[in-house]
């Protein structure tokens, strides 16, 4: 077998602009759901006891937007801070926000260095490990709490967009 | 700015065994999501007209097993095809099928070559995308179906394990 990888092998899988497209990419997904949901679904339905659909997205945008500072200067506030002191009231408002956020990942984006990405750090001041470990917990996080809203849409009678469809 | 990254930049953002660990992080907490749900209701419960977690689990094994075989020799077969001729039908069988694909995926991962994951393929003769990408999916797509059966296990009032918990 020729060609084969060690364990230490820091060749590239993905590079920081297919991360980006990676993560945008579900975010794009992410925003249809918010677009499916009913108005007034969105802010209050719930199974088990979990949270509306609105307040898992504003846990991404909570994520998303002090951390992609975090990740650019290496500067972290305590989660949660200060981020949702103006709660979007309205599907309208929490869609502006959201690509309010699409927007400024996009700009932070290039001013982070290749190297940053294999830093370690600790994201909001608790979480420690590489900055590309700290990104794909965000991302997975928004997969994870976003395939919940799969089954409130789906319980609400309503087709959900297709997993695939990231465009 | 020193050291941006350009569109265009090859650097490493996660290595070959990063996303090895990456997955098998992932595996891991399905696994244990397996091991919460009650016997019956692993192959009964469903919301919304939603597939049982069972099933769910079936897809994550039938796209990484011979998907792995895809990844490594580049020959794919349909997909489907011939993986569910034997479905589990106890939690316990489930387990076991389950740690076989973690076996399987640990013994190709060191033959897969460095290249390889950034080789573009058409997996299973339909999905066409670098090998990174295609294996994105299906962890992705587990996260995404997993998130569905935390909704069933909350429904169900069984307390979920951690998201965060890949131990």
């Amino acid at each position: 077998m020729t060609n084969t990888i060690s364990a230490t092998s820091t060749a590239t899988v993905i590079t920081p602009y297919e991360l980006l497209e990676h993560w945008q990419g579900h975010r794009r997904l992410t925003r249809k759901m918010i677009e499916a949901f009913p108005d007034d679904k969105l802010f209050t339905f719930s199974i088990g006891g979990m949270r509306p659909f609105s307040e898992l997205v504003m846990e991404f945008i909570d994520m998303a937007q002090p951390g992609m500072i975090g990740v650019q200067t290496g500067k972290w506030k305590k989660f949660g801070d200060g981020t949702t002191s103006v709660k979007p009231q309205t599907k309208e408002e929490l869609l502006q926000r959201w690509d309010e956020v699409t927007e400024q990942i996009n700009e932070v984006w290039p001013q982070i260095s290749a190297e940053r990405f294999r830093e370690k750090d600790l994201a909001f001041g608790q979480w420690e490990g590489p900055v590309h470990w700290i990104i794909f917990y965000w991302i997975d996080n928004e997969i994870h709490h976003r395939g919940q809203g799969y089954v409130y849409l789906r319980s609400l009678g309503i087709e959900p967009p297709a997993f695939w469809d990231r465009g």
